[in-house]
């Protein structure tokens, strides 16, 4: 029990800044992180920066000591599950971009705003991870409402498909072209309307980042109830259109119950003002929840409005052992009880994962000493008394402890602990890029059944693959890894359709929170009954009859032309 | 500062029970409340049961002493604000009920499930209040969602229309035919269908009544994250189908974030499969969104899926005096900041609000003498740590007091002092009925401009009407009333359309919960747009095409046809 020690309000680190001195370059930068923020900006191997078409993509390596320095390097992450998506033929019924488009737009938007740079429209039109290319010839930037109104109105009555943007940090080829689509980013939309520090609710423009909304709350008090590692670049309307997940959904919740207002676009160019900043509002319908996680497909989301819950000043971090599965649900099950209202993130790792970790991530050492445990839990509070909350804390472990749930564990006493537990969680994807090719899976999942799947995964492979899981546990979400010296197609036939099977036959979900986008527009039946699925195609024909807003994703090609 | 006082936690009271040896009488019977449920079941005045066409309005009367004891009376509640409803002609489309089509139903329902009992048609035809009478000839009592399925697909072909009807505790007129809708109660579907104790997730049918769910989760451990006066009698799919708001909305947020899954069945008989268990699923649009608050006229809610936190067994209760509105909002933001994670109600009461509670209800005395402040505030927390809780309560009252946000205030010591407390706020309502006639809104209003609209209402009407404000401050929700000694058309036309439109100017909802049924249908631009509503319409065109599901009801007459 000597390694309990006494919780501590931790020093707070900055926000993530790269330069911006030389926008055209697609070279990698040098990245420096310091100041004040939030100790979970070190979690930057996400970070890059997307600004009007330029786009950077960075990681970081963390050094220990007194501040945290990135190096800008090319991210090689590559992702092989479901590599082979199909693409549909282009949709002929699309008019050609000509000449007279161009002219149109430019008397719209100015001619700055009209982009057909090409190295910029290379940016725009490739996805963070190169790994969806489209063929757009234009890239539009409109400044206000009203401007993208008069593009899409445009757009329909020409018949011409169009790809909303926002920073471009999805994983599932959602928001860049599959062919000549024109690229709308509401980047330059980026204003914050009002913030009511009585009701904590802020309302602003689509085209914010996430990490410039953060940092503003800050200041006043608050903090927005979603955090991602894009937050650097990733835009808040692009977060609304994917219903992003992130860092804070254990504590706040999802989208649909944190977003109060939405402005929105159709595809005919009509505005649909639903910007309400009510908690309570019971007047028909709720239909800005069908632009909460449409991915752009039924319209362009133009203003926001976000119930912001306020700064908690009080953070715990544990990193504890558990001996079996079994005991990691227990765990859960106790600390929702005894921690409550404080509990923030409640992370597990198998053994196989911190092993990777250990061998495969710079300077960092095993908490937990000398030998491996079969499991590992990082639970984090976040309170309003310091000492309240450490103490509640130590009585949930030491309780833990005495029932058997946990094994060993250690509570971070500084601001280095702290990062040290949260790196081995997070650079699990960095040990698992530098062990070869890896099969990677975005699971929602009955935290009772989740760990199922990881072994049956495990028996049904064999060597010399390494089935590595880790994930979410408090929000039932498992990254499912698999690890090999090298791509095989042998390899992937085995994993898939098996993965999605094995999901969909547990009521689970193929795509947890980044979307389908183009990769799993095909797969959506392993998650969702038929006649809903009929029901989504019906709606996106009626708010969209030529289907020119985001072509080709998120509904099964067959019904979606 | 000596009135503050240690918080203790409360002894618990049971669930509100009502004698069930008598399901046709329509008499009012006597009603008992004893055991260890939560205190705040004390709150009887809404409650009544309905059971299968049986519905027996009560109001308890609270005894101070040991335990808390009820006396059936009739509901005497009348709310005149708008009265003047606006109904359409009957629909010519719809058929006329035919003999044959009984013998359907009877073929799929069996014979008892068929009701054409005058006595039980007459109490399903008319809402609780009385206000809304319809003049339905049948009322089904499907025991499957396939029967669900096969009434309604034979109603859409025969163009027959139908009210889905929960435990009829709607305020707006809801849940009664208007003319001769078939009735369908899903009351019989009422089992648990699985309860996940690790993430803390329920599965149910719709017919659950809300506190025998509140029961259930009790004695696991857990907590449903809505509670309602009508919790004894309403149905989880009709608050659901309502969105209803409730007593800890303010805690755990509206049914859009907590509702994890809907099973639905179409006009057309086609069943909605969208009965996930996941926390997390972005696996196309989320649908289910739509009948959540739709009103059955959408779809029947058939099963839900609900997040439900774990129990938390340390309430304090804080009641306060300020001599400002702009204290009570102060008062508001440093509550969120200081009790952030474990506040669980912060409601208010204006001078006109507590001087007639406290001259016309029995058995309360002013909590904090000798005379009256301007505002009150009621402040609850509810957290996992009874010493921790209290101390950071006690800190937050004493740091108020310092900054003069607060001039007086008292400190719940036991279970009567908390009753005491919320019984001068919830016994409110009761008093303006004694006052004689009371036009009543609820409205929702950015707080900072909430008390404007009180105050220019004060000053429009003058005597002899007397203005009475009180509400839940936490969530923007203002129940605004007006006191006068009998009703009036040109009080009302004072009021009317004046309140609409200053909320509306306000960018407030004219229906914080209640919905918007049959009594604010044309009344929705007061806080929709019309592009907004259009799209609802169209919406409820594809979804029912013949408008079967719940007519004359929700969207504006003009759009409903």
């Amino acid at each position: 029990m000597e390694k309990w020690r006494a919780g501590r309000r931790f020093l707070r680190f900055s926000s993530c800044t790269t330069p911006r001195s030389n926008p055209n370059s697609r070279t990698p930068i040098p990245m420096h992180v310091s100041g004040s923020g939030n100790y979970q900006n070190w979690k930057l191997h996400h970070c890059f920066r997307y600004l009007t078409g330029n786009r950077v993509p960075v990681r970081a390596s963390i050094e220990k000591g007194k501040g945290v320095h990135g190096n800008g390097v090319r991210f090689q992450f590559r992702c092989f599950g479901s590599a082979s998506t199909t693409v549909p033929e282009r949709n002929p019924s699309f008019s050609m971009l000509s000449s007279d488009d161009i002219e149109y737009f430019k008397g719209i938007l100015g001619e700055k705003n009209v982009v057909q740079d090409e190295d910029r429209l290379l940016t725009a039109n490739t996805d963070w991870m190169e790994k969806y290319r489209g063929s757009s010839k234009l890239l539009l930037l409109p400044k206000t409402t009203d401007e993208v109104s008069q593009i899409l109105n445009y757009c329909n009555s020409r018949c011409l498909a169009v790809v909303p943007q926002g920073g471009n940090t999805g994983l599932v080829g959602g928001s860049v072209p599959v062919y000549d689509e024109v690229i709308i980013n509401v980047g330059l939309m980026n204003k914050i309307i009002s913030f009511d520090k009585v009701s904590g609710i802020l309302v602003c423009e689509a085209g914010c980042i996430l990490e410039n909304l953060i940092t503003f709350l800050d200041a006043q008090g608050f903090v927005m109830p979603l955090d991602l590692g894009a937050k650097g670049s990733c835009q808040i309307g692009g977060n609304v259109s994917t219903n992003a997940g992130g860092l804070r959904l254990i504590r706040y919740g999802s989208l649909h119950g944190n977003i109060l207002g939405v402005e929105a676009v159709l595809a005919n160019g009509d505005v649909l003002d639903m910007l309400g900043t009510l908690r309570k509002d019971n007047t028909g319908y709720d239909v800005k929840h069908l632009f909460i996680g449409s991915e752009g497909s039924l319209g362009i989301v133009t203003k926001v409005s976000i119930l912001t819950p306020p700064k908690l000043s009080s953070v715990n971090i544990a990193f504890l052992a558990c001996e079996n599965y079994f005991s990691c649900q227990k765990l859960l099950i106790e600390a929702k009880r005894k921690l409550g209202e404080i509990l923030s993130a409640f992370e597990f790792l198998d053994n196989a994962a911190m092993d990777m970790a250990l061998n495969k991530l710079e300077g960092v050492r095993n908490p937990l000493p000398p030998s491996l445990h079969n499991f590992y839990v990082l639970i984090e509070t976040t309170g309003s008394s310091e000492s309240s909350d450490k103490e509640k804390l130590e009585a949930f472990l030491l309780h833990a402890m005495e029932i058997g749930l946990v094994s060993d564990g250690a509570l971070a006493q500084d601001i280095n602990q702290a990062l040290s537990f949260w790196r081995l969680r997070e650079g699990i994807p960095e040990a698992l890029q530098k062990s070869g090719a890896v099969y990677k899976y975005d699971l929602s999942i009955p935290v009772e059944q989740m760990y199922d799947l990881v072994e049956e995964m495990r028996t049904r492979l064999g060597a010399p693959t390494k089935v590595v899981a880790y994930g979410h546990l408090g929000d039932s979400n498992l990254h499912l890894n698999i690890s090999a010296p090298q791509y095989d197609e042998k390899i992937l036939a085995q994993i898939e359709p098996f993965v999605y099977e094995w999901t969909s036959k547990h009521r689970g979900s193929i795509s947890a929170e980044h979307g389908v986008g183009l990769m799993k527009a095909n797969k959506i039946y392993y998650s969702k009954s038929k006649n809903t699925v009929q029901l989504m195609a019906s709606i996106k024909k009626l708010l969209d009859p030529q289907g020119i807003l985001n072509p080709y994703k998120v509904l099964p090609h067959s019904l979606s032309t």
